[in-house]
C-alpha cells in the first residue's frame, strides 16, 4: 500500500465470518491476508472460507499472539536487510511483543526475540545488550511500571520503540502506569499505545524498510 | 509526641507572621520548631519573632529544601544508632530529598545522601551500591518516570521509600507518572505524595526509631 | 534473593498450568514456591505437577487470600526476631490483607492480626492500641475511605505501610478514594497500591529483616 | 426568596464594580447584600457604592472568609431556634468554614465553631464531642484526606454536611482525596464541593429553618 | 446506634452465607438485620439461616431495590414524626431511590415516593411541588446529566439530598456527570455517592430524628 | 471559504504583532479580518498596523467577548435571512456567548440575545420561550452544572448547541461539570467545548446559511 | 411531541417485558414506538406484546443497529423536504451511525448513508464530496482518534454532527480520543455524546425540521 | 555518549547560573553544550560564564524555539547522510517543533521544515507530499485535536513521529486531545510527550544515524 503497512484485519469486535470474509477480499486482491486479534473462532472460520474460495493459501496461526496470517502460493513477501529486536521485560508481554513481532516479519524484517530481561534482574539486561546493539531498531514490550525501555534505552543507542502492556492492577493499572513512564522518560523513546504491538511493530517495519533502501543503495 | 514524628509546621498556605507564632509556641513548649517549605519572607519572620521571643534560640535553615529548624540551647535532639540514606536521581529531586534528609535528622538518624545517580548512568547507580547497602532505610527521589526506586530495589535489600518528584511536563506531568510508576513497581516499594518530603523522611525516620531500639536491645 | 523478596509467581494472567510450572522450577531451584492471586484451578494445577516433579513437597494453600506455598522437606524458612502487625478495617480487606500476612510469615516475620477494627467503631481501635503498639511494623488494610491507618498513625509510633482496598463504588470507588485519602494523610505513612497485598508483606519484610539484625547485632 | 436561601453575589470572576452594582441592587430590593469571596477590593468598591446609594446601610465584612454583608436599619434578619455547629481540622479551613458559618448565621441560625479538632488529636476530638451532640446540624470542614467528618459521624448522631477544602498538593490533592474520602465513606455523611462553604452553610440553614418549624410547632 | 443510622449489612462482596450470618448476628443483638444489595441468592441464605436460628423472625425482602429487612416479633422500629420525600427522574433511578426509601423507613421516617419528574417534563415537576412542599427532607435521585435536584432546589425550600444515579453511557457515564453536576449546582444541594441510596436514606433519616426531637419538644 | 466560515486567528497564544500581521494579511485577501480572544495589547497592535497598512479599514472591537473585526469599505458581510439565538444562563457567561454571537453576525445572521435565564430562576426561562420558538437555532451557553440548554431542550423543538462555561471550580469545575452535563442530557443536544464561542457562533451560523439558502429556494 | 423528538425507550438497562410495555403504551398513545439499543430478546418481547395488544401494527427491526420501530396502520410518519448524510469512517461505526440514521428518518428526513471513507484513504473521502455537498446536514460517526468529521468540516460547508464511536483500546480508549478530538477540532463541529446514535440524529431531524419549513415557507 | 544523544541541559526549573555551570562543563567535557527551554535569563548567564570559562566558544540561541548551543572551535559535530522532516500544521507548533529540528541538526541530520499544513487545508498537505517522501525520517508537530500525523501517515510510506502540542483548552486542551488522538491513530504513528521537541527529534536522530550507517555500508 502507499503507507507501506500491510492492511490488516482487526477481529476484536467483528463476528468470526465478518472476519473471513475480509480476509478472503484481502487475499484475492493483495495474496495475503493479516488478521490479529483472533481467537479460535476466528481462526476457523478463516481457515473455513478460505478453504472454499482461495483452497490453494497457505494459513499460519500463532496462538500466543492472536496473529493470523494467510498466503496465496505465489505471493512474495517483501525480504528486508534489516533487523527488529523485540524484547520483553515478563511473560505477560508476550501477547503485544507477539503481535509486533508479526507484523514486522510480514513487512519483511529479521526478528530477533529478546526475552524476559525485566528490570528486576539487571544481569539479564546487561547479558542480552551485545545482541540488542546489532539490531536496527528495539520494540520494547514492559508492563507495570514499564521500566524496561527507558533502562536500555541508556545503555545501547539502537531507536526504542516503547510497547506499554497491560498488565498491573489498582492505580494506573491496565498499562496506563508503563505508557505515562514511557511517555515521561529522560531518555529519547517513542511510544506506541498500551498492548499496540501492531503499531509498534509496523513503525519498526516502516524504519526497517527506510534501512534496506539504504543499504541497498537506494 | 505520640506518633514519634516531629510536629512540623507547614508555611505553604500560611502568612510568614502566622508560621512565626507558631514556630514560637513551638520552641515554647518542646524546645525545638520545625518549618517545613519556608521562602525567605518566612524564614525571616520566623528568626524576628524568635529574636524577640526566645533569644537564646539557634535558628538553622537551608534554602535548598526550605526547613527551618529552630532550638534552645537546652533542647537535646535524639540520636539514634540508625542511618538513613537519601538518593536523588537528579538535580531537580534535591528540595523534596532535603526536606526529607532535615525531618529524619531531626528525628535522630544519621543521613547519608546519595545524588545524580539517574537511571540513564547505570554506571554510578552501581558504584553507589556499596554504601547503599550499609543504610537501614532508603528514600529515593526521582522525577520524570520515576524510575530509579524500582532499579534499586532490584539490587539491595534494604527497605525503600519511592518519593516521586514534580518534574516532568505533559501527559501524566508533575509527578504523576513517578507515582503511578513507583506504586506499579514489580518490587516491594511502599511510597509517599509527590515531593511528600516530610512524610518520606518521617516513615523513614520511624524505622530508624525502631533499628536503633532494636539495637539498644529495647 | 538478591533483594531480600521471595520470587513470587503472580497466578492473574497466567494459565494454571504456566503457574504450575513456574511453581515447579522455584521449588526446584529455591526449595519453595509462593503463589500469589490463586484459585482453585491453580492451585489444583500446581499441587498436580508438583506431586508428580516433587511427590515430597509439602503444598499449603490460603483459600481466603489466594496464596499458595509449596515447600520442600529441606526448606528453612527465614525465622526473623521482628513482629509485623496486620490490621483489618473490615471484612472485605481480608484478602489483600492475607496476602499481605502470607509474604511477611514467608519472609519470617512473626504476623500479628488484628480485625475489624474500622474507624465507625474507635473503641475498638482504641482496645487494640496496647497490641499494635507491640509491633515493629504495621500493615493497614482499608477500602472505602480508607481513614484507618491515618487514625493508627496519630495514636501509634510503629512505622505504618497503608494497603488501600478496592471495595467502594461509585466515584473514586475500587480503592482510589482509600490510596489517595493515605497518600494525603496528615501523618506519616507509606503507602502501596490498591490491594497491593504482596508489596506491603514484602516491604514489610524488608524492615523485619532489618530490625531482626539489628536485634542479633548484625 | 422561594428557596430559602438568601441571593448572594459571588465576587470571584466579576470586577469590584460589577459586584458593588448587585450589592446595592440586592439592598434595594431585599435590604440585605451577602457578597462571597470578596477581596479588598471588592470589599472598597461595595463601601463606596453603598456609601453613595444607601448611607444608612451597615457593612460588614470578615475578611478571613471572605463574606461582606450589608443591611439597611429596617432589614429584620431571621432568628432561627435551632443550632448549628461548624468544625475545622485546621488552621487551612478556616476561610470555607466561615463562609459556611456566615451564611448559617445570615438565614438565623445559631452558629457554633469547633476549630482545630484534627484527626491526628483525637482527645480534641472526643473533649468537643458533648458540644457537639447538642448541635442540630453540622458542617464538618476538613482538607488532606479529610478523614474528620468520617470520624465524628461515628460518635455522634447528628446529620453531618462535609465540607472538603483544597489543601493537599500532588495526587489526588486541592481537595479531590478529600472529597472523595468523604464521598466513599462508610458513614451517613452527605458533602458537598470542595471550598464550597457557601453550600454547606446553606443546606445547614434549609435544615435549620425546617427543625426551627418543627420546634414552632409550625 | 450511636450514630444513630442502623449497622446494615452490604451484600456485595460478601458470599450468601457470609451475609446470612452476619444478619443472624444483627438479629440476635438488636431485633432488626437489614441488608443491601441483596440479590435473590442472598435473600434465600438470610431466609434459610433466619428459619433456623430465629423461625419468629419475619423477613421483608424488596427485589426492585435489593433491601431486606428481617424482624423479631418483639422489635420496635422508630416511629418519627417526619416526612422524607423520595423523588426520581426516571425508571432507571428506582433501586438506589427504593433502598434510600428503605433506609429511611426502617429509621422511623414516613416516605413520600414522587417518581418519573424528569426534568425533560416539567409539567409533571410543577404539578409534584405541593406536595414536596410538605416533606421535611427531600432525596432526589437522577442519572445522565443529573440536573432534577438542581432544578427542585430552585422551586422549594425544602433541604434537598442529591443521590446521583450510575445511568449514563460513554464520557462521564456511570453517574460522573450526574455526580459533578449536583456538585457544581448553583443551588444548595449535599450530596452523596453515586447509587449511595443506603447514604442518602441515611442522612435523610438523621434529618428527621431531629426534627422528630424538635417536634416532640426534645 | 470552502467551509463556509471566516478565517479568525485566535490571539491567545500569539504576540500582538503576530495577529496583527496576520490580521493585516487577512483583511487584504478577504476584505475582512476576525481576531478573538483578543485583549488591549492585541486590540491596539491591530488597529496600528491597520493603521498603516489600510488605513480605510474600519476596526470594530467589543471589549466585553474579546472579538475584533476589521473591514475594509468594500466588503460585502453575508446577509442571511435566519435567526440565531444566543442565550446565557448567567454573567459569567456573557464572554464565550458574545463570541458565538460575533461569529455569527460576520456570517449574516440575525443574533437575538436573551440573557441571564438561569434554571434558578424558572419563571424567567418561561418567559423567554416565546422568542425562542422564533428563532432558527439556539446557542446557549452555562456554567456550573450546565442545566439550562437541557431545560430549555425539554420546553422548545429549535435545534440547541450547548455551550460550556469555565466557571465553577472545585470538583469537575472550569466547565467540565457542563460539558459532561450537555453531553450525557436526557435531551437531543449538541455540544461544543468549554468557553468554544467560535465554535458554537460557526455552527449555529452554518446551520443559518443552510436555512436562508432553504428559505431563498436554493 | 413539543420538543420535536419522538419518545424512544432506550433498552439498556431495562427487562425485555418492561421495554415491551412501554413500547405498547407508545403505541396507544402517538401511533409509533421507537425503541434502541434492543437485542434480540427486546425484539421479541416487544413483538409479542405488540401481536397481543395491537395485532394491526407493524414492527420493523434493525438488527444491526439495534432500533426497533413500531407503527399502527394508520400512524403517518412526517415526511420533511430536507436531507441528512451519514458518514462512517469504518464498519464499527455502523451501530451508532444506524441508529442516527433510524432516528433521522422517523423524524423524517431523508438519510443518505456514506460508509468506510476513513481519512486512513483519502481518496475515497474525496470521492464523497459531491454527494455530501447535497446534504442539508452530515451525521460524521469515527472512532480510535475521530479525525474524520474534522477532514470534511475543511472541504463542505454543510453543518456537521460529530458522533465519536467507542471503538480503541488504552489510553483514551472506548471513545475518550475520538470525542476529545472533535471536541478540540480546530473546525466549526458541534458533538454528540460517545455512540450516542439517537442523539445524533435527533440533532439532524431538529434541524431537517427548520430547513424543511424554511423550504415550505413556514 | 553511549545512548547516541547529545546531553541536553533542560532549563526548565533550574536557575540560570545553575544552567551556565552545567553548560559550562559540558563545553569543556565534550566541546559542546546543548540547552533547552532556555529563556533570555538562562541565555545571557550562558554566554556570560563561557565567556569567563571557553572564551573561544561559540554560542548559537534560537529565540523561538528556546534552544542554545555552544561549541568550541574544535568541536566536530556529526554529519550523517539522512533526512529528518519537521513538519508543523500551525504557527502554535514553532516551538516544539524548534526545539526537534535543532537536536536533530546537532545529531547531524539534515533537517527540512515543512510549515502550516494544517488539516483544514488538505491542498497545501498534498502539495508538501513529494518533498516529504523524500525524508528518511518525519517529525510531525499539532495541536488541537493533532489530525495532521495520522492524515500524513496515510498519504507517504516514510516513518512517522508524532509530536503533540500543547495548545488547545478545555476538555482535554493543553495537548491531551492531540497525544491520544495520536496514540490511537488508526496508522502506525510512535508519538512522544506533548511539547517535547527533544525527545522526537533525538528519536528522529537515532533512526538518521541508523540509516547514515546502512548507507555507508556500516
Ligand atoms: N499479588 C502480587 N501483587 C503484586 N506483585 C506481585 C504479586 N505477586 C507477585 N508479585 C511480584 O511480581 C513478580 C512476578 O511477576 P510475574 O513475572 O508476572 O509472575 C514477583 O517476583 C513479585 O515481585
Ligand atoms: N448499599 C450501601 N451503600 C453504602 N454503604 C452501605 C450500604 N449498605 C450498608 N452500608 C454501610 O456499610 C456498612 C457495612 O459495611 P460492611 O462491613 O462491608 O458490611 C454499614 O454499616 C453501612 O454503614
Ligand atoms: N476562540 C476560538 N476558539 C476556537 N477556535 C478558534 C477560535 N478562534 C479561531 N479559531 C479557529 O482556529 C483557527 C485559527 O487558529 P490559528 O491558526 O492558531 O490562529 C481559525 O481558523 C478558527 O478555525
Ligand atoms: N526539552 C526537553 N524535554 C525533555 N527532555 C529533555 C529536554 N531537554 C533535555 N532533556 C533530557 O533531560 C536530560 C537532562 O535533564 P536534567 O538533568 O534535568 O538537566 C537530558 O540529558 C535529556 O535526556
Ligand atoms: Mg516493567
Ligand atoms: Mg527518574
Ligand atoms: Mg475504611
Ligand atoms: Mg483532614
Ligand atoms: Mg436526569
Ligand atoms: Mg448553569
Ligand atoms: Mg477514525
Ligand atoms: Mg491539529
Amino acid at each position: 500500500t502507499r503507507s507501506g503497512v500491510p492492511e490488516a484485519v482487526l477481529a476484536a469486535g467483528k463476528t468470526p465470518s465478518e472476519v473471513a470474509a475480509l480476509a478472503s477480499t484481502s487475499v484475492e486482491t493483495t495474496g495475503r491476508a493479516v488478521v490479529t486479534r483472533a481467537d479460535d473462532a476466528v481462526e476457523d472460520a478463516v481457515r473455513d472460507v478460505l478453504a472454499a474460495d482461495h483452497p490453494d493459501a497457505t494459513v499460519d496461526a500463532d496462538g500466543r499472539s492472536g496473529v493470523v496470517v494467510a498466503t496465496t502460493p505465489g505471493f512474495e513477501r517483501p525480504d528486508l536487510d534489516a533487523a527488529v529486536g523485540v524484547v520483553t521485560a515478563g511473560t505477560s508481554d508476550a501477547v503485544p511483543a507477539g503481535e509486533a513481532a508479526a507484523i514486522a516479519r510480514e513487512m519483511g524484517a529479521t526478528v530477533e526475540r529478546v526475552d524476559d530481561v525485566g528490570v528486576a534482574s539487571l544481569a539479564r539486561v546487561v547479558d542480552s545488550l551485545e545482541l540488542l546493539r546489532h539490531q536496527d531498531v528495539l520494540v520494547v514490550a514492559a508492563g507495570r511500571e514499564g521500566a524496561l525501555p527507558t533502562v536500555l534505552a541508556g545503555l545501547v543507542d539502537v531507536p526504542i520503540i516503547g510497547l506499554p502492556v497491560s498488565t498491573g492492577y489498582g492505580h494506573a493499572g491496565e498499562g496506563e502506569a508503563a505508557l505515562s513512564g514511557m511517555i515521561q522518560s529522560c531518555t529519547a523513546l517513542s511510544v506506541v499505545n498500551v498492548d499496540a504491538g501492531f503499531t509498534a511493530g509496523a513503525q519498526a517495519g516502516l524504519i526497517a524498510r527506510r534501512i534496506d533502501a539504504a543499504r541497498a543503495g537506494r
